[in-house]
Parts: C-alpha cells; structure tokens; sequence
C-alpha cells in the first residue's frame, strides 16, 4: 500500500475486500459474531428503551423500505439501522473488542441489516462487509486508545460509526474515493460520552453510530464530499479525539491481520465487559460453596481493574439501564442467584428487596497491577472462614472463547421467547452456513415477528 | 437560580420563556435573525450539495409532514430540519455569535421550523423559542472557546445542536426535567470537525446539529433519558470537549444579557466571516481607486489576525465551497469585481481565468496583535506608490450592524431569483411583524417554491 496516506489505505482495504476469498476461520468468527448480534438485538428490541425510540421513529411517519430488528414493524433504511443500534446495544450484551472495549457488531451490523435487506446482498457479500466495518472501527479503535476511552469518550459511538460507514462501503463497492469521502463524512458525525452510561443515552450512540455509518455512505455514493485527510490532519479525527493517537495501528497488517479473530469477545452476562471476570468469579464460587443461609456470609470482597469500579462504581442504582452499571448489583444478584441474566436488569428486578438488602455486603478494592481481564474474589463468613477464587481471564475472552454450543445457547435463550423455537433454529441455521445464503433479507424476515 | 446545577439552570431558562413578555428590540433582532435566516437557506437550498442530500432523503422513501425550505418537497420533519441546516450553511452566508465564531440560527431555525410546522405554532412561539436556542448555543460556544474551536472543532455543530434541542424544547414546552435530557442527548450527538471546512460535510455538520437537536427534544419528549449532568460532570460534554472551558460564562445574567442582542453579527459576503474585514477593505479600497489597468497594481498585502490564515489559507480552490476558505481567491474577486456574490462561489467561477491569473499577486501577513475584527490592505503600483485602508469592525459586526434597509436587501437579493417579488415581500413583510403571525406554518409555505 506504500506511501499513501490512513485514509486510502483504509479505503484500499475496504473496497477490495469484495474481490477476496475469505478463509474458513474468518468466515466461521463472523457467523458467530452475527449469530451473536442478530440473538442480542432480536431480544434488546423489546426493551422499554427501544419502544421510546420506535415512538419517534413512527412519528416521523416513515416509508416501510426497511425491517426493524426483532420488531414487526418497518421504517426507512436510516431509521432501521438506528432502531437497530440501540436494540442490539441496550442490554450490554453485545460482543466487544477486547483491548478497546468497543462494541464492534452493534454499529457495525445495525447499519449492514437494512442496506443488505434493500440491496439483496448475498450471505457472502455480508460477509466480506462485516470484516470490513469490524477491521476498519477496531483498528481505529486501537489507534484511539486509551486516551481516547479515559477522556471519556464512548468508543462504540465514535470507532463505531466509521465501522459502519466502512461496511456500508464495502457492500454497496463504493470506489475508493467515495470510501474516502464516506470515512470523512462518518468521523465527522462521530460522538458518544461517557457521561451517559446507566442512562437510554448510552445505547443510543451505538444507534446512531449505526444510522451516521450508513448515511455517510449513502451520501458518499452519491457524490457527496468531505476532505480526504478527515482522519489524519491535524484538526482531523484522530488528533482530535485523542490526545495520544497511533495512526499506525490502523494500517500494520491491515487485510493480513484479523482483530476479529485475535481480540474479539463474546458476552456470557448482559452487562458491561469489565463486569465479567468478578461475576464469572462469583458465579463458579457459588457452584462450589452451600448456598448461604441467613446472615452467616458477612462480606463478599471483589479486587479490581480500576477501571471497572470507575465504569461500574453506581452504589444506588435506580433503573435496570443503571443496574448494569453497578458491581455492586451485579455481584449481589450473581451471589444469591448463582447467575445473572436478562431479566436482572429490569427496572424492576433493580428495586427487589432481598437484592437491595444484600448490596451493603459487596465490597469492592481497586489494584492497578490487575488486568481488566483478571478479578479475585473473596466471600466472607461470620465464623471468620473465606473462600476465595481467582479469574484470569473469563469465559467468553478471546483466551476461552464460549464454545459454539454455549454461542447456540445464548442465541436460543435469548430469541425463542420473542420469535418461538422454530424460528430461531431457521436464523441459526442460516447464520452459521452464511456463505450458502443467496438473498440476506430473506434471513431477516425471520428476525422480525411475523416476518415469515 | 441559587446552587442548581448548570443543567438545571439552563433548563430552567428555556422552560420559563414561553412565560415571559420579550422587550421590544429582543423582538427586533430576533426577526432581523430569522429574515437573515430564511434569504440565506432559500438561496442555498439551490446549492448543488443541497441538491446531493435532497436525493438522500427522496431515497428514504420520506413521509410528507414537513416541508423543505426553498423547495417544493415534503420529507419527515428530522429530515427537513437536516435539510435546512446544509441550505442555510452552504454559502457560508448566514450569521455569526462573533466572539465564538458559531454561526447560531442555521441549527437553531433549521429545527423550529419543522416543529413549529407540525404544531402550528404562534410568531410569538417560535420567537420565545428562538432565544432560547440562540441564548443556549452562544453561551455554550463561550464556554468553550477558543480551546475548543483551536483543538479542530466546528462550533456550529457542536454548541449548535445544544441550541437546536434548547429551541424545540421551548417551543413543545418541555419540563425541565425533560429539558434536561433533551441537553443531555443533544449533547452526546454534537461532533463536526473543522478538517471538514472547504467541503460539503461543513454544512452538514448544521444540518445534522439541527436534526439531532429536533430529535433530542423529541425523544426526551417521550421520555427517553440521558444523565442530568451530561454538561458538566467530568466526563460530560464541557470537559471532554475544551480543554479549558468555563461553565460559568452559560449561566451569568442568563436571561437577563441576550448574546443576540450584544454579540451577533450579519454577513455582506457570503464567505467565511474571518474574510470580512479584509473584504470590506478591499471593497472601499476598489471605491475610492480608479479600476487598476494591466499590470499597474503589482501586489495586493492584507495583514490579518493568524486565524484568518488559519481558516481561509487555501492557495489552490479547485470549488466552490473551497474558494470561500481561500483568501487569496476572494480577495482577488474583490479588488477586480469591487464585491462578492453568491454566484463568485460556483465551482465554475472559481476557475475564472482572470482572477486565477490575478491570484498570486495577493500576499497575506499575519499579526497575532490585531483583532479578527480588523484588517489591513495595501495596493502596491508598479511605480512605488501604494494605497492603504485600515478597518477595525466591518460592516455587519456587532459595532456596526447592518442597517435595517440593508438586511431587507440583502434577503431580497437571495429570494427574488428563487420565488419573485411577490412572496419576498410578503416574507418580510411577515417576519418583521412576527409577533402578530398566528401560524408560522403558513410563512413556511411561502419560503417554498409552489408553497402558495
């Protein structure tokens, strides 16, 4: 790719990804992640926080051009992917990109869903699509972090959108001048802070994320322009939004390389990826211990990243959305329950008495030497005995990745309830042979009640 | 408003507007605002770009419930709010808050007027709900300049959405509560990068500040929530988005001090407003010379604030959009043609042999001492003499407003071409009674062509 400059060799990458064979294990990781992404946004579409979003989106009086994940409804292409987005994102059950903590399927498929429904894509052209919007946002992801994540910028909406906007190029085979103008036009909608995390705000950035992407490609496609140095001049994107940017990061190895094969993570819990080795700690501990009776577990003490008391650290969390955002709910819940699941994060299940009582119990202590990925965990009892557990390294993590059968089940835990056993078994089925699949909308119809 | 939070201040300002009588030359300004306003976005939405994001929305396969300024297409009221950013902004011809540089009424009428379409709002409605989003947004944008706007922010995108959302809220009578949340989505919207400047995607950054901050209102109208302290925790919008920004600056004399009233300006040249000293002078200078001859005049030397290099340095506009940011273009346009239009901004005019020819004899100093308000020109003959013209506040800026009779000319010149006499003064005639309009959608239908 020699001396050009970030922007066209992303460009490069993206709009020659089409012409490439992709190997087995490339294909077979995306399956999974879109398996994953389709089971996770089927069931976050019924969320309080998606029928708000769906309220606006009916109000604009929308064409029917595009099926809405897990909804019976249908809506423009751009509302589509903005439906999308937040419904695969608001149960913080979506994968992550381990070393940046992006959620790359979110902005990335919410924005492929429609644009393949409407174009007719083939299970191959998702495909190569999907590797172009996972490379393309957790490369730029890595080039951004940490500074980028510790300013307080939610990288899902920021990395996210120029995902989308790269897989939306690469399935619609913009040239590489449009892909460029596509990456300016994104990076120059991109946003998402921090601040909004426990609130509707947090998966409305993977929404819009999903809906920027796609416009921008469109826009782009149509001969739209934006500068052709958006990501790499001085007031452009990257040193922009971080103090420290590796712009380098984004192109070694670029197409030879695969993030989502070496760094990618699927969730076994419904909220936020620090979270999981302290509960797959508390949930594998209380596999091994008698289930606790009365007041005799008097402390149950977690030691932590500081990170995830800095992300998780609500001690008083008022709704479901802000329960995820909580240790000290989460581990109570894992503790008494010996799991924690959907269902947990109502704002109903927040406010359960036994829960609330038993919250005061977790403590919490932060080690700066411990990687967000490890956790130790020690319960307490009144007669002075412990039992404790070390995690390095959780289920799901790109180190013991859940296996196809647990991806399958979380898949069918998740949308037989919404579309009933035999639909999900024909989306698995379908997902897991993509490259077989000549017409991608056809897999969505399943994905909507009433669809097919 | 005592020790509430900088969030609960703002939205209680733009919840007790509708409450309030405006005093007399708040009115006035406001309706020299909204007829500035409403010349320059019918004007730009014959702009080619316009017409690039006009085919994105037909492609939605758009409902009917708004209309577009200067057209005579309907689209969703999001899509028209974006619609009216990019015409209003295109020709870089719509006003400015001077000492932040945000240009104030594109993102903020650009998303009234579809919500004030929709709910048949009152003149007096939408003028109370238009101090709300100029106030909101110039007070944003001084808290956070110039950090902000030196780090490679475009500050009509990012306070500009904040006003956007602050005027829909007033105008559908949001609580304060709601109010709160509309800020604190807006605000996790915000982005355009100044990188972007000389392209199409500035004015989308107006247009996406306007439909975004429609659909915050909107969506914290249903009761869809973001964090109470979205501006001012620390991982809120203030300090992620200045290094040093200065809350204080949004609430003192907060509906007590009017930025519309103090520190607004209107543009002569449709051009970037760094551009105006420099321009008036080379204007007056052409005035009082005879018209140089062949090669008499063999230099032409402005001396300027560095921003203005900064911002308008490009030697070699290759359209339109980029010949406004290009010094050495416009001022050559001026010494030859004694003024600056619209049509000197096609992508055609900018490659008028003539003036190409006549560019490299403009020369650019930069002197950190002199203000952006003020300029220096000096017109050097072949035989030694020179001619030269200082100008501290040119026509326009807040120390010397354009007289009323100008504002009603310069709207005439913009709207004559697109919708004749007839509906240019019935628009005007409207606006500047704006008080006694009982229904804003009915001078909406007179801003589109066929409207009536």
């Amino acid at each position: 790719m020699g001396d050009d400059g970030i922007e066209q060799q992303i460009a490069e990458f993206v709009c020659g990804l089409a012409e490439r064979e992709l190997p087995d294990d490339l294909v077979h990781a995306v399956e999974r992640c879109i398996l994953d992404y389709l089971g996770v946004g089927i069931r976050g579409a019924q969320h309080e926080t998606v029928r708000l979003l769906d309220a606006w989106i009916t109000a604009q009086g929308d064409s029917e051009q595009a099926r809405m994940l897990g909804s019976g409804k249908r809506c423009s292409a751009a509302n589509a992917a903005l439906h999308n987005g937040v419904a695969s994102h608001v149960l913080d059950f979506d994968d992550t990109h381990i070393p940046t903590i992006l959620h790359p399927s979110s902005p990335v498929c919410s924005a492929l869903l429609p644009a393949a429904q409407r174009s007719h894509a083939t299970g191959r052209e998702v495909l190569s699509a999907y590797v172009a919007g996972y490379e393309v946002s957790a490369r730029i992801a890595r080039a951004l972090f940490p500074s980028h994540y510790d300013h307080g910028w939610h990288m899902t909406g920021t990395a996210g959108v120029l995902g989308a906007a790269a897989a939306v190029a690469a399935l619609h085979r913009l040239s590489p001048e449009q892909c460029v103008c596509a990456l300016g036009l994104a990076a120059t909608m991109a946003s998402g802070l921090r601040e909004n995390f426990g609130s509707m705000a947090k998966s409305l950035h993977a929404g819009n994320a999903a809906r920027n992407g796609l416009f921008a490609a469109e826009l782009a496609a149509l001969g739209y322009t934006a500068s052709p140095l958006a990501l790499s001049a001085p007031r452009g994107f990257l040193p922009v939004m971080a103090e420290h940017s590796n712009p380098q990061l984004i192109v070694d190895g670029l197409g030879e390389q695969f993030e989502v094969l070496e760094r990618h993570s699927v969730k076994p819990f419904p909220c936020g990826v620090v979270l999981h080795p302290v509960l797959d700690a508390v949930c594998q501990l209380r596999r091994r211990i008698a289930p606790p009776q009365g007041e005799e577990v008097t402390a149950l003490v977690a030691t932590v990243n500081p990170y995830v008391l800095e992300l998780t650290g609500k001690t008083d969390p008022q709704s479901g959305l802000e329960g995820k955002f909580s240790i000290y709910y989460t581990l109570a819940v894992g503790f008494l329950r010996g799991t924690v699941t959907v269902d947990d994060f109502s704002d109903q299940a927040v406010r359960d008495a036994a829960v609330r009582a038993w919250m005061p119990k977790v403590q919490v202590e932060v080690d700066a030497q411990r990687p967000v990925s490890h956790a130790h965990l020690a319960v307490i009892y009144r007669d002075g005995h412990r039992e404790e557990l070390t995690i390095e390294g959780s289920k799901g993590m790109p180190e013991s990745p859940l296996s196809d059968a647990a991806l399958r089940d979380k898949f069918a835990g998740l949308v037989t309830p919404v579309l009933g056993n035999s639909a999900a078994a024909r989306i698995e089925q379908s997902i897991m042979s993509l490259p077989e699949e000549r017409d991608f909308a056809d897999v969505l119809d399943l994905c909507c009640p009433g669809g097919k």
